[in-house]
């Protein structure tokens, strides 16, 4: 039987819009996610080092990821206007007499100023090596893939400079394929690995928190390679820290005149976050308070204008706390605490310091003046636990001021040894 | 016209059940308050000191307050079992040598053991004046009405025992007309009206702390007469209650060998906890967590059962916390920092009277002991600010922390004064 030529039509077009159908699902099913979404406009490429393609597809993140660049306000004790600590606190010449901190010491911008700032600071020089880049540039991610991270860190600054060309970015804490949270830096890596951790189980609230561990951490350069290192492995507390380096027998710097092993610490506010502070067993996460939820018309999005809460604390505070005046004055009485209680530690640090050089004398108690010089070692880095981290103990009240007396006790310890070490030569 | 019978016995039905209504009227009126409502059997005499009596109207209340006197529970730090603070603490005879305390220091008990624990205990004797029953006792607001608060205070303890016999109960809190919580201690009354504060103009939430510093609170015996007076014309902080205790030069004993004027803090949790806790600033009274709201059947009361609220967190915590384990967990982090950290302090303290004790040489430079035996009184005034108070610093973390640092900075330094003392005599 002869089909009519009508029917002939109807299973061409059957045919031609399977095949169509067909094509268009294998097209789809090869996209990256974020493209099946709506706002999809652009495919990112892995590791993309440039934020405004990220920015195509992410218009509201991106665009308050930029304020980052201008919008840095200073608080009480922080924020993000670059003014010069040396200025503000006389003492810190003298703790940090004889390295790079007493030189220049200015508060950091937002993240969009970051690769400007590290260029431009007086801490770097021709022996600044590559290292000092991993906090810095959307660009890391690529290169500690391409290069490895042993590698990265031992070409020099101005090297590996000729290749980062973007400051912090999207890349450093998301997947470009999924946007899902990832830990980039082979360090922080490294390091919850060798605490028994593989930070891809980790539930996306934790994510939240340990993202920023990437980089608001204390680190060292291990080695003449100045591999990038936490000093971890036995825990993350100021002591387990303080355990680690004296195993190690790492320093930063000699102590100028009394040739004190000294320690500099870097803004470990995850580890004094998450050293049972309220707030972290309460179960809030870092992005909770500095980026939270923001609404812009109809968009519901997590601002990436990281910053002080205190600067924004209506939707920072306030979507736990009802009260948000109430939130925040408890800030300020909290920080007050702190910064008084830390002040008394420098002038203890300060006294140490000066008896200790007052006691450089061959017929002084020579194992005296040595227990002296440890606990001024033990005493400075706890104080720059509490001092380098950036919240004037909010983060983590009982454990800051429990951190202060600690080092403050031992700063006084340290005077006494040294009087006592020249004062036994004198009979007494 | 005349009327029939009828309605001569109308009219006398209606004069008597209005005299009846007009006298049961008058009777009401003139009866107390609480006799009105549901369950008013008796009527309670003002200022009655037999708490059984009230009982007899508020056998809730009543019945949970006799539980004070067997149910002491020991805590991590406190609770109310007498156990022996000198035995757990070798440091305590050498801080309160030379003093009662060093005699004999047990965990208080419950309320309704005030009485027979004052009169058994070791730091009682014939010396000892009224004024130590002014927490003990309800027939106080009776006595403080018939005597005077100065003659009370003056009359030797033993003699005005004979008319005290009755421990702690109702009338030291409650008006027995109107049952609203009162200041009854003259004290109290004298050191809030010296800060220009009227506790009749309270709120009872107010009411539900203030009510607790008639007894829980710093106070000293002033003069000959012992008069009981609380410290706070200059403020309730520890640094206000210091330079009041500098400016009337007040000492309740001197440190043996030393000399050095000393102070004994009494359980100061009304100044800890109104420092700007976190509780206290949220609204939350002392009675919120201690007398938590309780159900007996169809019955909500106030416990009276005043206690630690670890030993009953549900009610305590959970009226605010919805998760009372992480409440109680935040507790044990908070009081492990304190207790680790006044530990510290009590090391540093017993450092500097050792060494001020060194320098008992007349050659010794007298201005610098001077001053270590100052240090060694403020040092030792702040620790016992927190070791007194009775919550190991959750009443306050941040006010605790902070006082501890600065009280083992003083006793640091004046362990340093001590030895300059003696050192500059042989030439340094």
């Amino acid at each position: 039987m002869k089909r009519p030529l009508s029917s002939w039509i109807l299973v061409a077009i059957i045919v031609i819009l399977s095949a169509a159908l067909i094509g268009t699902l294998l097209f789809v099913k090869n996209q990256p996610a974020q493209v099946r979404g709506v706002p999809a406009l652009v495919v990112i490429a892995a590791l993309e080092p440039d934020s405004s393609q990220w920015g195509l597809n992410f218009p509201n993140e991106y665009s308050t990821f930029l304020l980052t660049e201008k919008n840095n306000v200073r608080t009480a004790y922080g924020g993000s206007e670059p003014f010069p600590h040396l200025e503000d606190d006389p003492h810190l010449k003298i703790l940090f007499a004889g390295m790079a901190f007493s030189k220049e010491y200015n508060e950091d911008r937002g993240h969009v100023n970051s690769l400007y700032d590290v260029r431009n600071t007086d801490r770097v020089n021709e022996k600044t090596p590559g290292t000092c880049y991993s906090c810095k540039s959307s660009d890391n991610p690529r290169l500690w893939g391409e290069m490895g991270m042993a590698e990265y860190d031992k070409t020099p600054f101005a090297d590996l400079g000729q290749q980062i060309n973007n400051p912090i970015g999207c890349a450093n804490c998301h997947d470009a394929n999924t946007m899902r949270l990832v830990v980039t830096n082979p360090a922080l890596e490294e390091a919850l690995a060798a605490q028994g951790k593989d930070w891809k189980t980790f539930t996306r609230q934790e994510m939240r928190t340990v993202v920023c561990a990437n980089c608001h951490v204390e680190y060292y350069f291990a080695g003449d390679g100045k591999y990038l290192t936490f000093p971890w492995t036995k825990g993350t507390t100021v002591d387990q820290i303080d355990a680690y380096y004296d195993e190690v027998g790492f320093k930063d710097w000699e102590y100028p005149d009394t040739a004190t092993p000294m320690i500099k610490m870097q803004h470990p506010e995850y580890e004094m976050y998450t050293a049972d502070s309220t707030h972290y067993l309460a179960g809030v996460a870092c992005a909770d308070c500095h980026m939270p939820y923001t609404r812009d018309g109809a968009a519901k999005f997590s601002t990436h204008d990281v910053k002080s809460p205190l600067v924004n604390p209506a939707p920072a505070c306030g979507a736990c706390h009802t009260d948000v005046n109430y939130a925040t004055s408890r800030v300020t009485v909290i920080q007050q605490a702190v910064a008084d209680t830390m002040s008394a530690t420098e002038d203890a640090l300060v006294d140490a310091i000066e008896a200790i050089k007052a006691a450089a004398d061959p017929k002084a108690d020579q194992a005296l003046l040595a227990e002296a010089r440890t606990l001024h070692r033990k005493a400075q880095l706890r104080w720059d636990f509490v001092a380098a981290e950036n919240s004037m103990g909010f983060h983590n009240p009982e454990e800051a001021l429990r951190i202060l007396a600690a080092a403050t006790d031992m700063a006084r310890q340290a005077q006494v040894k040294a009087l006592k070490a020249v004062g036994q030569v004198a009979g007494n």
